[in-house]
């Protein structure tokens, strides 16, 4: 096999398997190359990927050596998504009644969802979670991608009890965007005691939501590294939880003059 | 630059990327590359991923000379992995009361998302679908998945009327897994009249909850152009809806004697 094709499969092998450890042998077995090949094979991939701030290739060499592609997405690009989403989402005719912010078409575009998933991934690969929570509904195509991107499964919680869950843990909270009681239950099945994981969701106001699925872990005895929303509202000031990532902050909605305010959330902070 | 970095990057971009046409030109730009080398690059990747079954390259030459790269999965590769699945779903533990299976855990793994994902891209691709519905809940993972590799936004009908989607327009059905009457609404703003749509969903019993993708479709004045459905059951034989694609048959869930039966679905038919 030429390295140009050996390169081609390399490539794509770690693209399709972010977070994934690989073996080397495995690969050297498929591509049915010499190991020796395969590490300047991916010396390559691994410059280009670094020049490029696209992923980090971790290689361990010896008899069970193994690679590990981690995405990256660099800050330049990061911050330049962001003011594009801004000035998506600052449209006017975005604003429903209550003042709500219709953003439901961005957040199912493939190139906005990718990019999302790749961000928090970045940010949330060194806590090392074991899986991702979500609570329906919003928030699960954020999960889903941040997940695939960091290999790990994820884990959905329920707003009603549902048959085909099995026994179920619920807990009951506030929503500061509906403001009245409600129900949230986790499929007992679903998250093993000591679990590390990282929460997600869409949009977080006070933080009544994100609390609540820290509670629901701390019924199955797991913990919360690291929680990701895609953006938070800037009042209240005071939120429920501390310790979050949020990438865009609405810091007004003016429904009367049909004006809306977004800024970057405290992810870029991170770069500094 | 070297061949072969220039191929990493092509090769990444393209996989990041499938069902997106990209512009011969833009890449030419990026790459600092001669657009005779970068074809001849192209042909080395077009090759392997036709070698392997991985996917399809098409390229448009010319001034608004275009490539656009279309994933595969390999109807071995295919049969493998719903085999695989077959014997993880058949285990008895999975029964829940009710005669219900249990397969959250399953559709939350990044590995099996990104095959039916791939598995769904693959077949749907020729209908050319604009967008791809599910009603939540456990459709969407797969249904995100699917839009990305065939670079579409997705939509998702919500079973209650939330706020936060502005005005919506609703049907009533009756769902087979829970035998009663419920709703479901989808956002004025979210399908186009005459869109091309791609219903994908978890689960379908006799069908009702699709079919009432498809009424709410008929509301927007829009086409069904395809349904895949990751199970089907065998009972009932008539469905409510026909010209679907399922991947697995769910053919027997015996609560007293744990066994569940499953064979492959439809899906596998299209091979030959």
């Amino acid at each position: 096999m030429r390295r140009s094709e050996r390169i081609v499969r390399l490539t794509r092998t770690l693209m399709n398997h972010p977070g994934e450890p690989l073996s080397l042998t495995d690969m050297a077995d498929q591509l049915d190359a010499a190991k020796s090949s395969l590490s300047e094979d991916l010396a390559i991939i691994r410059e280009v990927m670094d020049e490029d701030g696209e992923g980090t290739l971790r290689t361990q060499m010896g008899a069970a050596g193994g690679v590990l592609f981690e995405v990256n997405v660099a800050w330049a690009k990061a911050r330049e998504f962001l003011e594009r989403a801004i000035v998506r989402l600052s449209q006017g005719e975005r604003i429903l009644p209550g003042g709500y912010l219709y953003m439901s078409d961005l957040l199912a575009e493939p190139d906005v969802l990718r990019m999302v998933g790749k961000m928090f991934a970045k940010i949330f690969s060194p806590m090392a979670p074991d899986l991702v929570l979500t609570v329906e509904t919003k928030g699960i195509p954020l999960t889903v991608m941040t997940a695939q991107y960091l290999h790990r499964p994820f884990v959905i919680a329920r707003r009603d009890h549902r048959v085909t869950e099995g026994s179920s843990v619920s807990v009951n909270y506030v929503s500061g965007s509906d403001r009245r009681i409600q129900t949230m239950s986790l499929s007992k099945r679903s998250i093993k005691q000591g679990a590390r994981v990282l929460i997600i969701d869409d949009f977080m106001k006070a933080g009544g939501t994100v609390k609540a699925m820290s509670a629901l872990l701390n019924e199955f005895e797991a913990n919360v590294v690291g929680t990701g929303v895609f953006m938070e509202t800037a009042e209240p000031e005071g939120k429920l939880v501390s310790n979050y990532v949020s990438l865009l902050t609405l810091s007004q909605v003016d429904e009367m003059r049909q004006r809306v305010m977004i800024e970057p959330g405290n992810y870029l902070k991170e770069s500094t």
